[in-house]
Parts: C-alpha cells; sequence; structure tokens
C-alpha cells in the first residue's frame, strides 16, 4: 500500500467540514458527497448518482456488473459531528494531523476513516468477484431522513446478499467486534415558559419564576440521581440479556476500572448501579441532557430572570422500546412534571428505533476469518451503546446487515481530538479486502 | 422646553451601544463617556475629566463656582445592560424609537433618560445656587471597579451637602419614591466538571455523569421548590421590616394580581409563600440562573455528553446581609451539595453590599416637595430590589444619598423593549429643575 498517498486522500476528505446538523455547512455536505462520488468513479463504478438533496444526497452506485457473484452493500456516511468546544482539540477539527500513530481531525473514525477503508480496500484487491452497491449517506448525524425518504421510495435499494456497516470499533484494542444490537434514539428539546419576556432580577427577584430553574428542576424531576430515568412506562419493555450473554461479556477485556479511568478521565462512574457498567452502556436505555439555551451565557454579567429555557436531550432506547412510544412518554412525563405555573413543551428533533442483529448467518462467520488472518482474532459478538438509524431499513430486505468497525474505543467520537490509529486504518483496508475475496468465493448468499 | 431637540439629543445618547460588560464594546462606553463629557462642559463645567479608564472612565466635572451655596453631587451612569434576546425587541435596542408617548431603546431608563434629565434640568434653570459635582460612571451595569478605586484613592470626591442618584423608578403611575433601602448583588459562576472531554452519548451514555444534570441537581439543592435559599447560614442576618414599615407598604398603590398580570405575564408567582410580594421583592434575598454554558447549543442535534457546564447566578442581598459573608457560604454550599465524583468550583465576577438610607434628612423633604409641585404628589419611601453598587461608597463621607428616579416599574430595565415615558422625561426635568431651586435657597446642610 502506497501509505503515503493513502494518507494524502484521507486528509483531503477530513478537511472538508461536512457537519450536517449545522446549515452553515451545507455546501460543505455536498463537497464531501462530491468527494465520495469522484472516489467511486475512480473504482469503476457506474450510476454514481447524487439522490434525495442537493446538500446532503445519498451518494448511491454500482461497482463493475460480474454476474452470479453476491451483491455487497457498502453503507457509510461522510458527514460529521460538529467539533465544539473548538478550544479543548490540540490541532483545529478540520485540519488532520498526524501524532504518534494517529490521524487526529472531526470524522476520523465516525465515520469518513471507515468509509475510505471500505473503498480503499476495494481498490487494493484485484478485482474481487462481488457486485458492489454503495449507499453513502450525508444525514447519519442528523436523523438520516434523505436515504429513510429514499428507501421508503425505492426498498429494493437494499435488496442484496450481504450489507456492510463499517462505523463501529473494536471493543478493546486487538479485539474487533460485530454487534448484535444498537441502541436507538430519541433527540428532543424541551421548552420552559415562564414569563412574557426576560426580566430584571433587582426588580422581580424574589417573586417572578425563572425559566432556568424550572428547567433544572424539570429535568432533575426525570432523571433521578440514582441515574433511574423518572418517565412513566419507561423501562417497561426493556428485557435483560440472557446469562449467557452476559457470561461473554464477562469475557470481554473490560473493566470498569479502566472506563473510568482511561476513557471517562472522570471521578466515579454513575448510573444504575445494580448492573454492570456493560449492561448500562450496551442493554439499558438513557437520558443525557446535551445543552441549555436561554437567558444570559455571554461575557461578565447580565442580572436577568430569564422567561425562556430550552434543554436539549436525547434517550438512548433498547430492544423493544420504540421511538413513537417513547416520544408520547416523554410529552406526557414532561407535562406531568412541569409545574402549573410554566409553559412546557417539547418538540422532536429527530430519532430512531433501536435494533437487533442475528450475527449467526454465513457472511457474520467470512468478516470473522478476515478478521483471524489479519489481526489473530476472530471477531466477537458485543452490543452497541450508539445508534445508526438507518440501519432497520438496511435490513428491510432480509439481507444480513453487518454491523463492525475498525475504530478503538478511545478514538472520541463526537468529542475534541476525534482519532483513527493508523495501525487500524491499515489493518482495516487489509480486512475488507480480505472479507471481499472470502465472500466473493462463497458465492451467493 | 425645546422637546423636539431634547428628544433628538436624548436619542443620539442612546443610540451608543455602551455595554460595559461585554469587551466587544469598550469603544462604546467611551464614546458614551464622551458625549456626557460634552453636555457637562456645555453646562459651563471646568474640569471635565475622564478618571481612571481609557473605555469606561469615571467623568467627572465641577459646575461654575457658587460661593456660599451647597455642593450637590449629581451621580448617574452611561453603561448600559446586554441588549438580548435581541429577537424581542420591536425596534432595534440601539435604535431609539418613539412610539405612544414612550421613547424605546436600551437605556431610555436605566440610567441614560435620568442621567439626560438630571442634565437637562440644569440647562434649563437660570443658574441655580448649586455647587454641582458629578459622577457619570461607566461600569455600573458591571461591578463599578473604577468608580470603587477612584473613591478609594480619592474620597474627598463624595463630600457635599447631598448626593442624589436618579437611577430608580415611581413605586407605581403618579407615585413618585425615595429608596430607604437597596439589596446588594453577588454575581458568580458555578462550574461543574465531570471528565476530561466531552463524550459520545452513545459510547458513554448509563455510566458517564454529565456535567449538565449533575449542575441541574446541583442548583435544585441551593434553592428549592418552595423558593427557599439552602444556603447555609443564608438568611441568619436577615431581619423583617418593622411593622410601621410593611403596614405603610400595604397603603402602596401595589397589588399581586397587577404585578404577576401587567408585569411578570405568566401563570402565577412564585418564591416564599408567607411573605408578601413587596417582601420578597423588597426585604428578602434572592437566588437566580441567569443562564447556562457548555455542551451544545448550536442548531440541530449533537450527542454529547458535556464535561463541563456553567451556571451564571446571583444573589440579591438585604440589610445586614455581607457580600464577602455570602461569597464565603455559597462557596461552601457549592461543596457540600457536589457529589464526590464532580469538581465543582465558584467564581465570583462581582458584587455590591446592601445599602441602608435615612430619609429623615431635610434633602429628601426639598426633593418630596418638588416633586409634589409637579406630579401633585411628594414622594413617599419604599425599598428598592435592585442593587446600585457604589452607593455606600457614595454615602461614605456622611452625605445623604437621595435615591430616586423618573422612571416607572413597567419600563423592562434590562429587558427588551426597554422605555420610558416622555412625560415621565417632562415631569423629570422640572421635578429636578425645582429640586435645585429649592436646595440652592435653603442653603448649605
Amino acid at each position: 500500500m502506497d501509505q503515503e498517498r493513502l494518507l494524502r486522500e484521507l486528509s483531503e476528505f477530513l478537511r472538508i467540514p461536512s457537519v450536517s446538523t449545522l446549515p452553515a455547512h451545507n455546501q460543505d455536505c455536498r463537497a464531501a458527497a462530491e468527494w465520495v462520488a469522484a472516489e467511486l468513479r475512480r473504482l469503476g463504478c457506474r450510476d454514481v448518482q447524487f439522490l434525495g438533496s442537493d446538500t446532503h444526497p445519498v451518494v448511491s452506485g454500482k461497482g463493475p456488473d460480474v454476474p452470479g457473484a453476491p451483491t455487497l452493500i457498502i453503507y457509510g456516511h461522510y458527514d460529521v459531528q460538529p467539533p465544539d468546544p473548538l478550544a479543548e482539540w490540540t490541532n483545529p477539527p478540520f485540519e488532520p494531523t498526524i501524532r504518534d500513530g494517529k490521524i487526529y481531525g472531526r470524522g476520523a473514525a465516525d465515520d469518513k476513516g471507515q468509509v475510505f477503508c471500505l473503498l480503499k480496500a476495494i481498490a487494493a484487491s484485484p478485482r474481487p468477484p462481488i457486485n458492489f452497491r454503495f449507499l453513502i449517506e450525508g444525514e447519519e448525524e442528523h436523523g438520516s431522513k434523505v436515504l429513510f425518504d429514499l428507501l421508503k421510495r425505492e426498498p429494493q435499494r437494499v435488496r442484496a446478499d450481504v450489507v456492510i456497516v463499517a462505523d463501529m470499533s473494536y471493543v478493546a484494542p486487538g479485539w474487533p467486534a460485530v454487534y448484535t444490537t444498537l441502541r436507538g434514539l430519541c433527540y428532543a428539546e424541551i421548552t420552559v415558559r415562564t414569563s412574557r419576556t426576560d426580566l430584571h432580577s433587582g426588580e422581580y427577584g424574589g417573586a417572578a419564576p425563572n425559566a432556568h430553574e424550572e428547567l433544572c428542576r424539570l429535568l432533575t424531576r426525570l432523571k433521578g440521581e440514582d441515574g433511574k430515568i423518572n418517565i412513566p412506562g419507561f423501562y417497561t419493555p426493556v428485557k435483560r440479556p440472557s446469562k449467557a450473554e452476559l457470561a461473554a461479556w464477562k469475557k470481554l477485556p473490560f473493566t470498569e476500572k479502566d472506563f473510568l479511568e482511561k476513557r471517562v478521565q472522570g471521578k466515579a462512574l454513575v448510573g444504575l448501579k445494580k448492573y454492570s457498567v456493560l449492561e448500562r452502556l450496551w442493554a439499558l436505555p438513557t437520558f443525557e441532557i446535551h445543552g441549555i439555551l436561554g437567558g444570559f451565557t455571554g461575557e461578565g454579567a447580565k442580572t436577568v430572570i430569564p422567561a425562556e429555557a430550552t434543554a436539549k436531550v436525547s434517550m438512548r432506547l433498547v430492544p423493544n422500546q420504540k421511538l413513537a412510544t417513547v416520544e408520547r412518554q416523554l410529552a406526557a412525563a414532561v407535562k406531568r412534571f412541569a409545574p402549573k405555573h410554566v409553559t412546557a413543551t417539547v418538540r422532536f428533533l429527530h430519532g430512531a428505533d433501536p435494533a437487533q442483529i442475528n450475527v449467526d448467518r454465513p457472511a457474520f462467520k467470512l468478516l470473522g476469518e478476515a478478521f483471524k488472518e489479519v489481526t489473530g482474532r476472530a471477531s466477537v459478538p458485543a452490543r452497541a451503546g450508539g445508534s445508526i438509524p438507518v440501519v432497520p431499513a438496511l435490513a428491510s430486505a432480509g439481507a444480513p446487515v453487518i454491523l463492525t468497525g475498525i475504530g478503538l474505543p478511545d478514538d472520541r467520537l463526537h468529542a475534541p481530538n476525534e482519532k483513527l490509529d493508523l495501525k487500524q486504518l491499515w489493518d482495516g483496508i487489509e480486512v475488507f479486502r480480505r472479507f471481499y475475496d472470502l465472500l466473493g468465493g462463497a458465492g451467493r448468499m
């Protein structure tokens, strides 16, 4: 592999600030789509198309026809999370930089670096006997609306022998994985209004309600100090993993101490103490506050009683929970817990149902072999705490969806100083190259 | 009075966005100081000086010498509060606009419009027999540091027969007032840190602490749903007003219903229910959240677990509370209420001790007469919920500090659509003109 050229090309991709959630970056999202399209054309694809949106299109394409060979859909996304807080980045987020064998930049692992691996593995192989189909989207971090709409209109686009999604990581260094569940997501804004306009805290303080205070109280009612989410009905459909699965997790190279000290880098873990940390991360739903808007947040001092406060929150959902039900439950809980003197509203931004994947189907074994050949260890089944909203739709035509990845748990996805280890990058290209060969050799499934 | 010219000149003053708390407006603060200096020179002042700061100077000056006449210090401030939320203004905050007999703009009432009255009342009088001294500062909304330092260095600057501060309002339309107390202020930022960097809510949600959640919980511990501030020792020095004072308040044209419906414009009032609303506003301390920083507050969705969250908060203090003590109490309470797994810190931005004023001294009677002549009613004693940090320092040489004003309670200080009624403006100029005559006639005090 010409590593120097590959790093130059990856850096070019990472340099595009394709933040899908911020309208100011619409043209950057388009530029990232064009980068992907050019790459597909270089691989000899026909019918490279931008579908569903001018600014955040799904980039689709077909590899050269190989009659009788299996069809493999490669899914990925070229959009990235916002980079803030900017001050905490060592290098600017869109100026990819290599340090200590890692490439740092927004999207290095989530998901540009992994899309890059999947594509470069094709180029690295002498014409793998596979009918490639590509669905590379630009809204994974923002609800995947364009792709959802496309697959609703044209469900045949996910007819294939196998779908591969490389947007995940190893469970630990040296431990590749395939994932059996993804948590779903319910992203909402909870707004509390207490008066018509902001008020002077000297003139009104002591008698007028404060929107931030009411919002804080409401949020602490929705989730208690013990980590329990107090939304009525929320936990009802949640099932514990089987004893066998819980036992398998104990064999993984995961310790709560390392998780706290090396990854969270905080003073203590929190959450529902009677469950293991892996169970909290993989098999239980969450409620997180992402930020609070309103009032005065500028430099210096302003003595205002805010009239309105909005919390951006999201819940991760686990198998058997339904997005539509959780939305209703949250709206009802906000209504129930907000005091009568405030006007509380909930706006739902986007979401995803949780996903379950049967990893006993043959294609998973082939990927396991590829991992074993390249890294010395076959992929192990694990669960995922994150969400890829479109996975259930990708599985809707019956093809097995292989959820895997070449990242590491400390890649700092969605956070400052996101990175990808170069060893993972080079191994990843090799693994996927080998997987394509094995899959092609196995024939249609 | 040439009202058209006066409105043109006031608009010119209001057009300067002299927001003292935002460094981006430093030059605007300087421009407002220059507007004041030019006005003083037009009044025939000698020694017009910019003291203590290039950008936020105290503008000082001396009126023409009148041997044997009383010395009156006129205090005011040319700085204003930040204008946000901008979207809620009908006209842009620094484009003063007259509608329905009111002038709208940031600073219309607090305090540019009132400084304007005090100065134009001098011009309106044929050489009042008074030795005027001016101290017009540019940091009242940001802690008054420059003026505090000046008065510490040169305490003789507040030697006078009387000090007048017109930064207040009537207690109700037609009810002018002089104020017997001002609440103090303790402005702080409470920061909670839970991990080294922001974390991905999919990978970490369920086990990693969330800075915003911890901050919300901490804030609800510092102040309960019943309105009680749970900072140990906080209420200890607070004394209830005398029965006579409470009885006098009942005669004021103030109803809790009007306060809620016409001023707060919310669904209900809050606070310590066993005290009247006026007592909550005037004689009890407060704890208010002004805004919360950290995490993701941009458009759209970002699923991050914030590593750090900061609340801007302030407490209004009442007589017998001490700023220095309250700072210690808040820091101790934050330490006590923050769980062990977070790092909680408090940074104090600025503050002021509460002030008490004896309104039985002769100068107050003269102002009362002036009000009575012009408006038909003499000023009544009342308390103030707001803070003017420098009032205790202005009183330090023994001169009576008359705290009064020509605003109305619905002027929306610190809020969108701040205004001043033009009737109040014209009456105000007349009242102060008459006060200068009466004071000059009464001789030295």
